[in-house]
């Protein structure tokens, strides 16, 4: 199986060693179960790589665009991870989880005054400030506030992490940071330290996601120091922090790598550490920005068939109870899913379909090209594995259809209970006027 | 403009005879703006076309999957028509605007047995009924309420509409319907047929969205009439009613076709007769299900300019205070829009840029190529037109960004009022246990 939270027993696929069927029988479908022991595994990874490799001012920061609920940020809280946030809702989300808000980096390409003013009420550590209008708007809000406001400086390193379009955000083509290789880089900067409510504690870097190249990471590492060098030679001002984001990819098919994340920071860890010797710079705080590969295997969607149709001569479909309105990956971006008939491992699957969605839309698709035991039928529990990051947090009312619980499970624990409940039709209706 | 109903006054962009920035001021932005009298034209030109070139038994259903909310559903029962529903939290909404559920035709291809027996209680006027399962499940669940629920089949005529693949939906290799030409709609038929609790009333097809080309229309319905045909010959059962489903196309940019909708509706209505005649076939109640073109260039939305970012060589970027998550279009089809400066349109449009969104996600792009007064900057209004439609309907919380609200205008009411509310952040985290 992709992730060794997954086991067959009696042919009945079994996740966090809870027993699907009964899962989908006692929550209702579509369900969406997540794995607390598997997310603190994960955290507790990074955590002990960072601290092994570059010390005890290295500290992983969760990417919350990931997957944001109040229980899973309090897991992220108790495993001693910081927090990115990129919202409003994001930042009340941390609150109600009584996260230490010193601890959380506001990220987004464009942050209104209001919500610059909101995190700076809720005592928030750092703004990744993406442009000169936000580090305008956080000096002068600072001002009124009287406080002194720490932030990075997103930058583009200039780098292309050979992924999808949609996710590649270090490229100097982007609408996040300002670009190196553009001289802009190093004028924000400037900017930045003439303004007295910003205390500019570094720079951040986002390479992109779902990257299984190391590569990517110590380049942009390189490129990062080189331009901290150069700024304490220009300017006689040396960085303190520097937050190398996230990307890190998960397996969401068989076919897809393994990440050693373990090993992969021991060599980004051992990289900076070798610039900066050459560079003679003292070594800075160290962030990492791990989302995806944090939740993505902690998670899987349970849902019931509905209808099987064989159209002799084109292609088969199986209809499930839910779909792009509770994962819009594969309508976004064609996304891989591995997907399983959860009752039925046992049985040969030769029965090629596509998994499809309830929503009135051709596109509403899960995954095509699935292999089905041709038992395949309605009421049958199908799984779909790795949907533990950008599924939840992208999911939708398309169509107005309420959005699914999650249920977290945790063996170490011996505990299930829902973290979010079912969304009602009554819900979906309550902002209606 | 690309609808009569926006206007320019002193450079500054009106809708529905109202200041596109005063709204912004007092409701706040992101904002969708929906002007009532436009979707009352659009309802009264499919109304009026259908019993003046039809007769009495035509009715247009408004399909609710384009945009669903209280208040507009009001007014869908208000100018007499019919109304599609795709779902639990659809058919709340149209019981909370009393809608006349004798007139609800419940849409999707996989209802649940849940979904079924809802629907029924609500009192449904039709089952668009899909595949085998849910025929079997509405006779066995109407057997259980000791009724006979009134369906129609729901066929695939075979036709490509030469529009793109995620909303193609008349094609045999479909998730919808029974395809005519592989018999499968035969035997459905033949299967409704058989049991007691079914009044089979007739049958529906679909061929695809944003369709400008009338002969889609004339195409299929002579293949649904042929298929009426065969099968009174077969069975002895004549239909009762069909539906030919929506499709008809608006206008996102000045180079989209403009579609006369009566004039189409015409040459439908004149082909159904002719061809009805030539069968010697009585005239069957004719549905139509228009979304799009009811409310699509009813709607705008208007969003805050946050950064301008130019990247020389590269190009530039206007990031505003909204996105994906409230018009993922974009992003999900790479569909076209009008983008306007709202408060500048006198000035000239020399500035090319990307219009962003605010998400943390590369693909966060409401459109490219857009030409902006190179005075653009913070604070500025920026207006998408033609946005009625599958934006609301498609929002999300991705990033537990709260949703938009919708501000209802009439000039004839000379009316400004909320339809559906903003949501706030303790909406959003109103899930979380």
């Amino acid at each position: 199986m992709i992730c060794d939270n997954l086991t067959a027993l009696d042919g009945v696929l079994h996740f966090a060693g809870q027993n699907t069927l009964a899962l989908a029988q006692e929550y209702g479908t579509p369900l969406y179960v997540m794995d607390e022991d598997r997310i603190r595994t994960n955290c507790r990874t990074y955590k002990k790589a960072l601290e092994t490799f570059y010390g005890p001012e290295a500290m992983p920061l969760y990417a919350g665009k990931a997957a944001s609920f109040t229980r899973l940020i309090k897991i992220i809280k108790e495993e001693g991870f910081g927090l990115d946030v990129v919202s409003a809702g994001e930042i009340a989300t941390a609150k109600n989880a009584d996260f230490p808000m010193e601890h959380a980096y506001f990220h987004s390409n464009n942050k209104t005054d209001a919500d610059i003013a909101l995190a700076m009420d809720c005592g928030i550590g750092y703004f990744v400030a993406d442009n000169v209008e936000e580090v305008d708007a956080v000096n002068a809000i600072a001002g009124e506030k009287g406080i002194r406001q720490k932030i990075l400086l997103r930058l583009t390193p200039g780098i292309d992490p050979h992924t999808y379009a949609a996710v590649a955000t270090g490229k100097v083509d982007s609408k996040f940071g300002s670009a190196i290789e553009t001289g802009q880089a190093e004028e924000i900067t400037a900017h930045a330290l003439s303004l007295s409510n910003i205390d500019l504690a570094g720079f951040h870097c986002h390479v992109g996601s779902q990257v299984f190249d190391s590569d990517v990471f110590l380049r942009a590492s390189e490129i990062m120091l080189e331009f901290i060098s150069h700024i304490r030679a220009r300017f006689g001002y040396t960085a303190r922090m520097l937050d190398l984001g996230g990307g890190y990819g998960v397996r969401y098919v068989d076919s897809d790598p393994v990440s050693d994340i373990s090993a992969n920071i021991a060599q980004v860890a051992s990289a900076v550490k070798a610039k900066c010797a050459e560079l003679s710079l003292p070594l800075p705080a160290l962030r990492m920005e791990p989302g995806r590969s944090i939740v993505a295997d902690a998670g899987i969607t349970l849902y019931t068939a509905g209808t099987v149709k064989k159209i002799p001569g084109y292609k088969n479909y199986v209809s499930v109870d839910g779909g792009m309105t509770d994962n819009p990956r594969f309508a976004l971006y064609g996304s891989s899913y591995t997907v399983l008939n959860a009752g039925k491992l046992n049985e040969d699957c030769d029965f090629e379909c596509s998994v499809v969605g309830r929503c009135c839309e051709s596109g509403d698709i899960l995954q095509e090209n699935v292999k089905m035991p041709s038992s395949v039928g309605r009421g049958d529990i199908i799984a779909v594995l790795t949907t533990g990051a950008y599924n939840y947090s992208m999911s939708s009312n398309y169509t107005r259809i309420p959005r699914p619980p999650i249920v977290m499970v945790s063996r170490e624990k011996s505990q299930v209970s829902l973290a979010v409940r079912r969304e009602t039709a009554q819900d979906v209706l309550s902002l209606d006027l």
